[in-house]
């Protein structure tokens, strides 16, 4: 099974469920995590997160550090990437990875890495790039706006979701639509910070952690102004389907349904 | 027709579109406005508004005021309510609006002015107010939480909608959809600063003014655990139908679909 792992930012370092998550399906302990710490600018990044994931009992938990070009495909980074049964990349900012990655030995060597069943998985920078449309950067808020987004290509994993996080925590609603009506043919996730969206072989969305994830779904667009408005002014946009999920509950984009989890117990 | 005017808080003074369009559907020059200023804690809150209303050219523009609940129904006051073209409500708090007028003579002048077709409208506080159930106060952010808002007995000039305010500054999604998942069967309304949502004969309705108005419909979901959630937990929901609308564009609450004003001119 291919998956990717989308992580909202501000994982919870006393309870992090979603690292526990992550660790989980590459192995437990027998996990073999390679850290990806580019996208930040603190030189501690990939050796706290090493130690984290190290905490929760995995076999191996390594950084692959580098921070010009072509410094990208040395033998022991793509050895490195070879052995990983998870990549996990850190947060920061986004076009840090895709300037460093793209275009190298790297980029195909993460690829290959998810193609034979490797997790990808990454927080806040590092859970945007895993699209092949990225949401680069962008105004917060919940109404589209013309140019709320600049969008940028990504790594590439998928060309089927776009991933905004922090959601809940930085209002992002507005360029999640705005990325989604530019495009219905591409899901929109936004996920809440200490939260994951766990995607599966590209169709079963699962939400995972203490927050929400919100799907956007265009498909059923039947009006939008978006091609047209000028100058940052509001756009239109009909019919939108959106669904909130929490831990549990999963989201099927083939049949564009969710299935929420029955709390209720009748009791006798 | 009966006429209601919700606006989302924070009108441009210097640009007052959405009072300009309170004007002319109470009768342009001929406008006799009447100014409820209770949830405002400000005592020349009223008289501002007065004085705005006259600047845009309106015959009368009063200020019907008021602190104590056993002053309500004077011969004056119902006289002032009789005579009126448009009721105009300010911010503040609307708490105050609902225990001031709840019960008294003056609320049933305020229904009897609706039902005649004088135009009952509102900015943030007096705007909530507008609905039967309305939201009193709650928590920001776009995911729906357990008791992220808290609703209570409005004016009740409507059963049909709830609203919410300062919508897009605010990040109000996350209340507005708990709120709808809470009944269904009520159209959630966000609206936005400087922009007014319109209602029409409890139908149609049109957005006006700088911002957008964010319509969540909730008659199409079909799974949600908002009942069993506890301890402000994330509540799921799917699916929710969301429609974000700008000036001019129309939405029907009875075929459940917008009108988005074509804006592509083919040219030869």
């Amino acid at each position: 099974m291919k998956t990717l792992m989308a992580i909202g930012g501000a994982i919870n370092r006393k309870n992090p469920e979603v690292l526990r998550e992550f660790v989980r399906r590459t192995g437990g302990s027998a996990a073999r995590i390679v850290i990806l710490p580019q996208a930040s600018a603190l030189a501690k990044t990939g050796k706290d997160y090493a130690n984290l994931f190290l905490s929760l009992g995995v076999r191996s938990a390594k950084v692959l550090e580098y921070r010009r070009r072509q410094e990208a495909g040395s033998k022991a980074q793509v050895q490195m990437l070879r052995e990983a049964s998870g990549i996990f990349i850190t947060g920061g900012n986004q076009m840090r990875l895709s300037a460093l990655f793209g275009g190298t030995a790297l980029e195909k060597e993460l690829q290959d890495a998810y193609q034979r069943g490797c997790l990808i998985g990454g927080t806040s920078a590092g859970a945007a790039i895993l699209s092949k449309v990225m949401i680069a950067y962008g105004k917060d808020g919940p109404t589209p706006r013309e140019r709320i987004v600049q969008l940028a290509p990504g790594l590439g994993f998928t060309d089927k979701f776009v991933f905004d996080m922090h959601f809940r925590q930085r209002d992002r609603l507005g360029r999640l639509i705005y990325s989604v009506a530019t495009n219905p043919g591409i899901l929109g996730i936004g996920v809440d910070e200490d939260t994951a969206a766990i995607i599966e072989d590209d169709v079963s969305v699962w939400a995972c952690g203490s927050g929400g994830i919100t799907i956007v779904d265009g498909s059923q667009i039947s009006s939008s102004d978006v091609a047209e408005i000028e100058k940052g002014g509001p756009v239109a946009v009909s019919v939108l389907n959106l669904h909130v999920l929490t831990k549990d509950c999963c989201y099927n984009r083939e049949t564009r349904a969710a299935l929420i989890p029955e709390k209720v117990l009748l009791t006798e």
